[in-house]
């Protein structure tokens, strides 16, 4: 089953305490659509870039089934950047240089061949971008799944946001995000609302502390890996929510069991992805490596207990 | 079996953002008496208090198996007394008084009713009371789990700490205490260091983010229950080892399965524990309503997942 992916193709450039890196490819959807292909070959990429973007990496991600026909190459145009720092406890980190360059005024167009996706991911764009995508989707997906940041929470965009909410079925945002948005510090009651406003699911990110899933009023919860090292944590969530969503591709089952094996899955590929620079090490993963780990996921919350009845 | 816990009784006066007490009962050792008494009847309290604390207090323990043999009284004393505020997050908290008191001087004396107590909790102390009730514990309990907190870890208590630490089975500190004591950032590295120090078990409390379990070269973690309402997270931590301990003192079983079944049990009593202000919600909280967490856990981590093999 196809996934359509919209979000950003980009340059970073990245600090830790562990390194410092050039300018290398980054973005939103490299993440998605690179962890997605772990397990589906039919992704439709939607994205900007300049021409000042490598040919090759285009060229990698096809032969992985990410199609490019919705990849727009504005001419002389130069791709977004960012660039950011990572402090010591590689959970926070300043950001140091954005430079929207093509992605100003980036008008998402679906081409023909993308129309029959059936699950949609929204990465993290304007709302107005967002709500554009939906609007030119000519069948209704069988799941659309958005990220957002703190940058659309406010006024102008904040409206925008909300009606972008209302339409999708899954929300995945990071839980200090979720916190800012609904302005509870509770992530019980900021997942209530956020349901509040139209999804039927809700992901609260939480980095190195897991992953919350929220339907109804069921709730599940998925640890990160504990990790040695974390080299750079830059697009873990959206290696989450690539895994996340190519599982579901991939099983065509919207249960809430099924979703919890996709939280657990996201979760397996998030813990590949920090474990080098930008998409490095997303692009040598194995199918074994990620069966492997998923297994560590399991032997790592499993328990039995016998309840006593009294 | 009995369980033999030394740590303070105290005075507590705390403030949230939901509140603010005034002087209520509080240190770590009612904390984790309270929570192992849902397990066990025998459990062995070595602590100091003064004159002015409510005797009622000790009653209404004594009636849950708690006995107050080796609880010293001082004449004319004043327990110790601390107080706090805790930020927005609730997950911070500035320390506004610690008046040690009748704690200033501490000499554990273990009554010879006390020395056939199996299961020892060394609560935070200075290193150097914590190595006394080591050393005078007639023959070698089958378990000792010990607790500590940053201001042990800086000269000139470190190198008494350093050798708590190589006596005791099981060490459970907070993970910003773990990264303090081992100068390590990640985890997984903080926790063999740890182990490198002697004991066979580390657990990690991460707090609202749960806590890990390590030995040898296995993890288990296991989350905290979402909740909507944290009101008062003071003592959580020692409600965590309360249940830990009381879990393990009862089903007598020191097996890796067993002891993720008590870290389970542990984060249980701990979820009740920050339900109200001091140990209000532990006095009231019944077994039944235990296993209903308990049961509210394995819901919230469960899942299946049967791994392709490729």
């Amino acid at each position: 089953m196809s996934l359509l992916i919209v979000g950003t193709v980009a340059f970073d450039q990245i600090e830790t305490p562990f390194g410092k890196t050039e300018r290398i490819v980054g973005g939103s959807a490299p993440y998605i659509a690179l962890a997605a292909a772990q397990f589906i070959d039919e992704i439709n990429l939607v994205s900007v870039i300049g021409s000042d973007f490598p040919d090759d990496f285009i060229q990698m991600m096809e032969q992985r089934g990410i199609r490019n026909e919705g990849l727009q190459v504005i001419e002389n145009g130069k791709s977004f950047f960012w660039s950011g720092r990572y402090h010591h406890d590689m959970n926070t980190r300043d950001t140091l240089v954005t430079d929207l360059n093509v992605l100003d005024g980036f008008d998402p167009v679906i081409p023909d061949s993308y129309q029959s996706s059936q699950y949609v991911m929204l990465g993290n764009l304007t709302p107005d971008v967002q709500m554009k995508v939906i609007q030119r989707l000519r069948s209704r997906p069988k799941l659309v799944v958005m990220d957002t940041m703190n940058y659309w929470m406010k006024p102008p965009f904040r409206e925008g946001l909300d009606e972008v909410m209302a339409k999708v079925d899954v929300v995945a945002i990071n839980d200090s995000e979720a916190r800012l948005y609904t302005e509870e510090y509770s992530l019980v009651r900021a997942a209530r609302k956020i349901l509040d406003k139209g999804p039927q699911y809700v992901v609260l990110k939480k980095g190195e502390n897991g992953a919350l899933l929220f339907h109804e009023d069921q709730v599940f919860f998925a640890p990160a890996l504990p990790l040695e090292e974390v080299f750079d944590p830059t697009g873990a969530g959206d290696t989450f929510a690539g895994g996340f969503l190519g599982y579901l591709a991939k099983t065509e089952n919207l249960s809430f069991d099924n979703l919890k094996r996709a939280v657990i899955y996201g979760s397996a590929m998030a813990s590949f992805c920090v474990e080098k620079f930008g998409t490095d090490r997303l692009v040598e993963v194995t199918r074994e490596e990620v069966e492997n780990r998923v297994s560590d996921f399991i032997d790592l919350v499993q328990f039995d207990i016998d309840l006593v009845e009294e």
